[in-house]
């Protein structure tokens, strides 16, 4: 194995230790004897300092920010200020250099949108590194709490023939010569000579698949890219984007509910307890970003002060009914303070809706339950009432929905109905419906948009910015 | 949270237990009185003891095969063979009937075929149960060997523009009418309109971004979908599959072989251990199907025989110009035995030389390194001597190769002219050739097809088995 020591580990160490050797880019070099050295294992850099007597010009003059270097000495403890340990380096290799006329990235503050047109280099930054250590922690955290728990990752289809939701844009998935499309004899294109012998495309949710999982292992949650080819150039959308959807045999709407917090304050917390330096540099960063807005539109909580709200406030569960009663007679509503006023009962919520319950009202999470049955998918559990389904919604401050979930119709005839309704094949979904023919039962899912999270936790305003390569429209570098 | 506990941790349980709820499917239903209820936690079914005395002729009758219970009661110590514990029932409550009649699945063995067409509840099965319970714990046991290791878990694009290996054939994603394909005036496919205003394809690897990852983090991994467009029918192939694709910088070929030898070992180490019992069910299943065959084409070791062997032996090392020695003076060689005879150094070899320098000469796994560079990727470090590269494959019993990886060339002009001589454009390329331009280094890497491992830990000879929805040519079911 390598010789040299993470960084990380390195901080870690209590002084002294005579030999060690490590390996990273350089960010700065001071007075020709103080080099900061990263190597992305965490956000802190290790000083490294020489002797510049010893070591020749050229070397010296290739210690430039961006360089690879190895170093290679005694770790001592520091007598500067900021750092408790450095190392006192007798030799130094560049091992790959960095011209710094050239170089992209230069010791000073570049802009998001810079930085995103050099994203194959920008994650070597301390934002960025902050944030793509924090999504790393997140998955982590994800596939360590579900393991735990006894549930098993099901890797549901990419490429597939249906439509989950029967509302998403689609990309489709072709092998076929699109200057030369074979058409049939009724000018229709001719599928039977495609790849799968029908039309195919981009999953938009693994959830249908899910349900079989977890009608054969009790519980199951996928973990994996989903598409929309939805033409919105927003910094809150991508075409193609990780979900996580986790589906229990035997789990009512309140299981659900009580899964979903103690999963979602699950991961959170494991990110506070791993990266506090990451978060302060984020929270520091996103204090100042919002220093410059007009004063009405500062988010009032700061980073850490939003993440232990949620860590630590219960969620608040309400009805869809009892919430837009609220929001119906809230002063904001009758002042007509919202863009889309609150009149009509079955009418879908808006995001200025749910952060005025989450931020003004309850001040803390909400979930919202039984929504009306026309603004939800076809396969949630109708209510006895007619006109509601067995859904929940989690709003966060500052994001809106960032869960939705719901208990599963898993009766027959009730699910063939709502899909004859909705004009859904069944036999397309004849598998789908096998699934409540054949010991069936009470089961309930929900789904996590996992950039989504990362948005929140890292506190990046743009969606772009928490995936490495974002792909949005006309944007698919990299 | 639920009331009820899962079938695994009832099974662990020191009884007597007063009173306990478990909810599952129904295996079997024997005598009016012993209920086998399996709830997919694990291989082992929970012995449900009734009075049929106690309940209704309507209930009774509705405990069939694949039915979904509630059953509640006292557990306590089995006087029967074949189980410690069973649970006395007081109540049992049918929370999804199961039509013996209709229900695909019968109490009988079925061919795996059959259950290839019915992939919606082949889950349920005892092989099918074992074999995604093992994929779910390799999966896992990936996740926590790098993130122990500090590796972060870096999302690479599925949609993308580039072509990594410029080999593969690859899925197009568009958003075009295909019906009506805009053309320029050239009579082109006018992909200015289309969804990304280029081509776009599936990604055949994410190595290529994972290396700009290894560049800002040391130490990244990659866990996603991966595609093939292959019009290939076999055992072994796969239009969607998944695949592991290490990076670290400041690794040569011998840590990443390192590595890559812990890795392996320990993800099987972990499956060995959480999985007794799915392992013996599963190695039945294979001694059986082996002894169908004609002795000459059976495999010699049985499926734990073959996992203890690799996990137990140190991989052999050995370049390509060796082994070729070695398969070219083999008796095998001289008597022509091999299909491919081997003579020419330069050649690619094939899963029977693998095999036989694995199961025949060294009777351990073989890591083969250093191969002619015209056969390997663009990508990789070209040794001194002018016709190799620091490739290696490692080779596995039954299976041949199941990793390959190299030392990266980190040289700029050396990369370039490579490029170059095989018409890969740099334009195209420039954010990977960037990575050499900017602190590049000495950087290694490896990937692993999930599948190819699946299909070695479990012994299942067909990889459409070892994923819960193959897709293959002509085939996109569910």
């Amino acid at each position: 194995m390598p010789d040299h020591i993470r960084i990380q580990e390195v901080l870690q160490m209590e002084p002294p230790r005579p030999s060690l050797t490590i390996k990273g880019w350089v960010r700065t070099f001071r007075n020709d004897q103080f080099i900061a050295v990263n190597d992305g294992s965490c956000h802190e850099n290790l000083q490294v300092v020489i002797d510049p007597a010893q070591f020749d010009a050229t070397t010296l003059k290739r210690i430039t920010t961006g360089a690879a270097i190895m170093a290679r000495g005694e770790l001592v403890a520091s007598i500067g200020r900021g750092q408790k340990v450095e190392l006192k380096a007798s030799q130094i290799e560049i091992l790959g250099d960095c011209d710094p006329e050239t170089y992209p990235l230069q010791p000073k503050k570049h802009s998001l949108e810079f930085l995103r047109e050099h994203a194959h280099l920008r994650m070597r930054t301390q934002t960025f590194g902050a944030v793509f250590r924090i999504r790393h922690s997140l998955a982590y955290a994800i596939h360590h709490f579900f393991h735990q728990r006894g549930f098993i990752y099901l890797h549901t289809p990419i490429i597939t023939a249906s439509d989950a939701e029967g509302a998403g844009e689609l990309f489709q998935v072709t092998t076929l010569d699109l200057q030369h499309v074979p058409l049939n004899e009724r000018g229709e294109v001719d599928y039977s000579q495609d790849f799968f012998g029908r039309k195919a495309n981009l999953t938009v949710s693994g959830q249908l698949e899910g349900e079989l999982g977890a009608l054969a292992f009790s519980r199951i949650y996928t973990f994996g890219p989903t598409f929309r080819a939805e033409n919105s150039n927003t910094t809150r959308h991508l075409a193609e984007f990780w979900m996580i959807e986790p589906e229990m045999a035997f789990y009512d709407l309140n299981d659900n509910m009580d899964l979903a917090e103690e999963f979602i304050k699950y991961i959170i917390r494991f990110v506070l307890e791993q990266h506090p330096a990451d978060l302060q540099w984020l929270a520091a960063r996103l204090k100042e970003e919002e220093s410059k807005k007009p004063q009405q539109e500062r988010f009032e909580m700061e980073l850490l002060e939003k993440l232990h709200f949620v860590v630590e406030n219960p969620f608040e569960r309400i009805t869809y009914t009892d919430a837009f009663e609220i929001l119906k007679n809230s002063p904001h509503n009758k002042k007509k303070k919202f863009q889309f006023p609150v009149e009509q009962w079955g009418m879908d919520l808006q995001s200025e809706h749910e952060r005025y319950l989450v931020e003004k009202y309850f001040k803390k999470p909400v979930i919202i339950t039984d929504y009306p049955k026309e603004i939800k998918a076809f396969y949630m559990r109708q209510n006895d009432d007619g006109r509601t389904v067995r859904a929940m919604d989690i709003l966060f401050p500052g994001i809106g929905e960032i869960v939705g979930g719901s208990q599963r119709e898993e009766r027959y005839d009730r699910l063939l109905q709502r899909m004859q309704e909705l004009h859904i094949s069944p036999q397309e979904l004849y598998w789908y419906l096998d699934s409540r023919r054949f010991g069936g039962c009470p089961h309930s899912g929900f789904g996590l948009g996992f950039e989504r999270m990362v948005q929140f936790v890292t506190g990046m305003n743009n969606i772009r910015d928490v995936i490495p390569f974002p792909r949005t429209p006309k944007n698919i570098a990299f």
